[in-house]
């Protein structure tokens, strides 16, 4: 044993390489918009009818490998919670899994255009399949060298059969595709059943872990500590790593829409002189419209990405639930190149009205992404003492800011959507204008909470003067101000 | 001073802030690559002629623009030292400073591709200025809600010359670019002077303070600490967010592969029925070049993570100059996708022999980011007290290990771009086949040390038995492992 532990001078902690893998994970997840974003869309369509026919199975394609992604990540988290050190070997591995995940968007993009052969499936399983097998093999290198191990595992009585338990769950979705794999060829609705099983995969692996120690005789006790551990893992995703993802789709989302204005918006020297004869000005004057979206676009992606900090500033824990909320607004918030692209191409001339479609799927999109942060927050009220720091709580001195600054987004959306279906005022320009506007909505918001805090503050508190006590004191004080005066 | 305390309950540590900033910054340096890959290049042209005539202005535009969003970075960096908390007033400032810098690609493309335009120079200048203004407005904020700087300004003597002297380093830019901005219709040259002095800007502005200091009689004291200060946040970059932005390059330069894979190499329904009769294994067969390409390309990514990884793991922290050989790897490493364009464009039926020049523009790329690794090492090694951890030392541990893993890449990269101008045999196939393979030297390495560590320790150490105490006790103890035994 001990010879063992020499083995590994090279022990380091797991913290970075789980960071660069939440970057890769949340950059492949988000990356799968482009090949919706660059559908061609002839413009002289009718946008609504471009949606539902053209775009909307490229989005449901989209929102589904962004949960599958989504899903390998947590499995991912989930493993590296229990490897909390990182030694060479299990860097290694780590990197053919990021290999894997990173190949994932061309298998997707394959089978979301080739649904019906068998080489698509094939190809999607086989990644799968090693992935699963990589993950498996994390686990093994972990038994075999105990001191990578999270301390609850390694002091556990019985490692064979957390090790067992821990091999199933890794290798459950191999078992899938290679059933999907194998019935591909005889019957696409089978292969695809055993696919849509993956987003499963983990309580399956819960039961029949289960169903095992109860036909294996004396055991029961352990596997007991297994299920018990497992679901713990289940219920929720360690709250840093959400964070880091979280933070690499936002960043990743701003970067491709300049990204494509880059390649599209600037003219080459030869189109300059003949088409604009060299005058530069004009030549951008005629993709104004274009700045003013990407400005729009991007602070609303910024604003999410403030109020998700400030959510997250709040929460203690997420759930699963919580997790699959913050999921979907992450992939509505990795739409966002696509509302750009929309609004940026039509303006009022337009025979359709497809200025105002434009504008209405942008507002879809952003109530969509704003409500599942708000659903975050819901969810974490009902269990509030096990979710929620307490000022945070009914009650709490910041409940009410945090609801607010929670609501602004459905609330605006909601209200330019109504405005565009009854009216003909609304244009991309005043839209993108408005979404310029909202930070200093945020900013007044900041303003009169400060004045509420100060006159609430100055009643109270008259005799408190030293600077340095004050900042010390703060967190405790603040939670007793009374609930009526922070109701803004 | 006690009001101002309490109007900002709502304070939080600035960690999360930065490590989203970190992804942003990595992201637009990185991507600012694919101008250069998404060149056209004719294929029955001499690829040697085309990288000098057409790659060569434009690679070095990329790397100039990856400096100059790195030095924006590291000022980024330093600023956010000082602002320790982030209140919600410098979170949105943040943003809009990260809105500039999302912008920032856009104003480089166009001043790349008109350098002669008044406007291209006027545009890059103002972005320059906001940014500028926008973090003055930062420090402005932080003086007066003292409750977010950092303790040591906090608790300086001389408050207002701290602040000034921050002022004029946050403002230095602004007033450069209001010079280049002013002189552009004048003068290119005299323009673009005042604009390469912005890399300088940090030194011109310390050097500024002491003048002003001088000529104001009586604070000279005083702005000496202020220079102290000044120059300790020169010397050094904060560790953890040099490895936060690393691993944001490192994570999308795998993607920006994926995407032109997923983009280019994926028929369409019609395409597949017409050129191919249905048959999606020989359309995928016909790019098989190309996924052998990716894998390649993805291991030697991944793995020069991994060395990066296993080098800062052992530095303690990183200078300026450390900083400086960093960015360049970086920059390298983002060149990637440029070398997987070409490898994976041409086969051995070209008459210019332009395979191999893809694979030596390749082996170039590599030895240059791999070698300003080893550059890092080198540089530490010259002040390992201040620089390196105990086992990374001449005669530590980890020392010989960490050296030779340095030296895999520029020792493979050099064979392989000799070997290509010797002798005919090299292919690309072969290339890429050799850039799999390396993951298995460096699991043969892992086990020679193993070995040699088990070894090592079987001697000294008979007695040592608790495996807890062994965990415990391994750092220490390993660092007396004598140096002739671990020279492999």
């Amino acid at each position: 044993m001990a010879s063992t532990a020499e083995d590994h001078g090279h022990v380091q902690s797991a913290g970075r390489m789980q960071a660069y893998s939440d970057a890769i994970f949340s950059i492949v997840a988000t990356v799968m918009i482009l090949p919706v974003a660059h559908t061609e869309i002839p413009e002289d369509k009718n946008l609504r009818e471009v949606i539902f026919y053209q775009l909307l199975p490229k989005i449901f394609i989209y929102i589904l490998s962004f949960f599958v992604v989504a899903i390998s990540w947590s499995a991912h988290v989930w493993l590296f919670q229990i490897v909390q050190h990182a030694d060479d070997v299990t860097t290694l591995l780590n990197l053919l899994i990021m290999m894997i995940i990173t190949f994932l968007p061309f298998t997707f993009t394959l089978m979301g255009t080739f649904p019906d052969f068998v080489l698509a499936i094939v190809l999607f399983c086989v990644c799968i399949i090693v992935l699963s097998l990589a993950q498996a093999l994390v686990v093994l290198h972990m038994f075999r060298n105990p001191q990578i191990m999270e301390e609850s595992i390694k002091n556990s009585e019985n490692k064979t059969a957390v090790r067992n338990a821990l091999l199933l769950r890794a290798l459950m979705n191999a078992i899938l595709c290679t059933f999907a794999a194998v019935f591909s060829p005889a019957s696409f609705v089978v292969s695809y059943a055993f696919l849509v099983m993956i987003l499963f995969s983990p309580n399956i692996a819960v039961q029949l872990s289960k169903l095992i120690s109860k036909f294996s005789s004396g055991s029961v006790q352990m596997s007991q500590e297994v299920i018990q551990r497992g679901k713990s893992y289940e219920m929720e995703v360690n709250k840093e790593r959400v964070e880091c993802y979280s933070d690499g789709v936002f960043a990743i989302v701003a970067t491709l829409i300049i990204l494509d204005i880059c390649e599209k918006d600037i003219p080459s020297r030869a189109e300059l002189k003949h088409k604009y004869k060299n005058d530069l000005v004009a030549a951008l004057d005629h993709d104004s419209s274009v700045f003013l979206a990407y400005f729009g676009t991007f602070a609303t992606v910024g604003l999410l990405w403030y109020i998700h900090h400030s959510l997250y500033h709040h929460l203690k824990r997420t759930s699963r639930l919580m997790a699959m909320f913050n999921n979907f607004s992450l992939a509505m918030i990795g739409g966002m190149p696509l509302a750009f692209k929309l609004t940026s191409m039509y303006d009022d001339t337009d025979f359709y009205n497809n200025e105002r479609v434009a504008i209405q799927l942008s507002c879809v999109i952003m109530f969509l992404a704003s409500i599942s942060q708000l659903a975050i927050f819901v969810t974490a009220l009902f269990r509030p003492d096990q979710d929620l720091i307490d000022s945070a709580k009914v009650g709490g001195r910041s409940h009410y800011y945090l609801l607010v600054k929670l609501l602004v987004y459905p609330t605006v959306s909601m209200i330019i959507y109504v405005i565009s279906l009854t009216s003909d005022v609304l244009s991309v320009e005043a839209f993108h204008v408005a979404q310029l506007g909202t930070p200093a909505l945020f900013f007044i918001l900041w303003l009169i909470v400060i004045k509420i805090q100060r006159n609430v503050q100055e009643v109270p508190n008259p005799e408190e003067q030293s600077f340095q006590e004050s900042v010390n004191n703060e967190e405790q004080r603040l939670l007793t101000v009374p609930v009526e005066n922070m109701d803004c």
